[in-house]
């Protein structure tokens, strides 16, 4: 899923390099990416799209059901592109509630894919307890990522996210972020929290394609600092707000 | 997936309880399950079917891509049947080999849902490498069960199986093969085989819908016993007949 701002896609090579890294990964082969690149724009154009997300799906073909991969199957590809009404206005404002969940995943978080059960459910839990996301826990208390965010929190004045590894998914989002903290002096360890960091954490919140930078405020009804977003998430709001300001004036 | 036999669908009691409790698991609720197993049996009788599978499938219901349920979707079956052409018979016979794979799935593996590419990975891996079925074993060598059918060993002359866990799926013929063993006064323990039990192992097997009672002489190259089916696999094949014929006789 893309982000596309003023009928522009944004962060496009790198959604596009995790797609291929992820096709590899399960081997779908034979994905045409760079018809397929050109297929998103053609189709943003032909909708006249402004504020939108891009949803592409590949799979390995029609085949009759089995676990193993089909002979002569042809990959199938699924792309739409929708437009955005963007429901986290007041949230990225005033800071939002998660809930904290057990990650059950599998072991290869890094692979997008959809079996997304684990994030379903998750999620789905998340929004009955008034919460905008679910943050992911393994049975050592580690801290992972959201079930469709990556997820940051800033301890002893230090930015910590989860480091890349087959225990979350490589965030386009996630990755810019990075950068930006890193641009803007922000001292920064990729490195797991745990649930037991809560109680020390400045600040927390979430990135990613649709939710850009979101403050955290409470956790599992636990408030993080003074309940407000902090210092570090309203510099890299506005830090991305200027990176997309700069994409669009060039492109 | 239920196996029919002479136009009869074997374990089906079992088989829609455990459809019932994943459904439950994932919380998609408003089945008829007692119409969606008169389907069944009214598909089989128009399609004169004999030996044959059934596959059933449950989505929560078409609704725009979220990662939270819909509100109002209602859920959508999907069921079919198709003439089954036994790939087994000689492997049932001679004994067949299977590849050691690590089992990377979710932690609810007792939900039996469509999220299965770990499976997929896996069963792929063991028939490049010439197998019937990948075993799969956790990081710490336990051996849980193959990627679409049970694991049974012989050790110590005692008939061992992975208990019934998150760690694995119920499987219907797992559970026949655990009463037939019983019935025949086998010794059993439903206890998980490790990885370095497979020196000491005189017998292995797999069991499934369509596999039955599957002898396996060889895992990952290596040889268990003396390279053909053993007597305990021999009993369990035999009982497992006489009872399809007991249910055929009286059905």
């Amino acid at each position: 899923m893309l982000r596309v701002y003023r009928g522009k896609p944004w962060l496009e090579d790198h959604h596009f390099e995790r797609l291929s890294r992820s096709l590899d990964a399960i081997r779908i082969h034979g994905i045409d990416v760079a018809r397929l690149r050109q297929r998103m724009h053609d189709t943003i154009a032909a909708g006249l799209f402004r504020e939108a997300t891009v949803y592409i799906q590949i799979t390995r073909g029609a085949a009759p059901r089995s676990h193993v991969f089909p002979e002569n199957a042809t990959p199938l590809e699924f792309l739409f592109v929708k437009a955005f009404h963007d429901p986290y206005i007041v949230a990225r404002q005033n800071g939002a509630a998660v809930l904290l969940q057990l990650d059950i995943r599998w072991d290869r978080c890094d692979i997008k894919s959809t079996n997304l059960l684990a994030n379903v459910l998750a999620m789905q839990a998340a929004k009955e307890a008034g919460c905008v996301e679910a943050v992911l826990y393994l049975p050592d208390g580690t801290l992972t990522e959201g079930s469709h965010s990556s997820f940051f929190g800033v301890k002893d004045g230090v930015l910590r996210t989860a480091p890349n590894s087959n225990a979350i998914l490589p965030g386009c989002t996630r990755r810019l972020g990075i950068k930006l903290a890193e641009a803007a002096g922000i001292p920064l360890h990729e490195q797991n929290l745990h649930r037991d960091d809560l109680g020390k954490v400045t600040e927390l919140f979430l990135m990613g394609t649709t939710t850009e930078v979101l403050p955290v405020v409470k956790i599992s009804g636990q408030t993080i600092g003074i309940g407000k977003p902090g210092p570090i998430a309203r510099r890299l709001q506005e830090a991305y707000n200027k990176a997309v300001h700069g994409f669009l004036a060039v492109n």
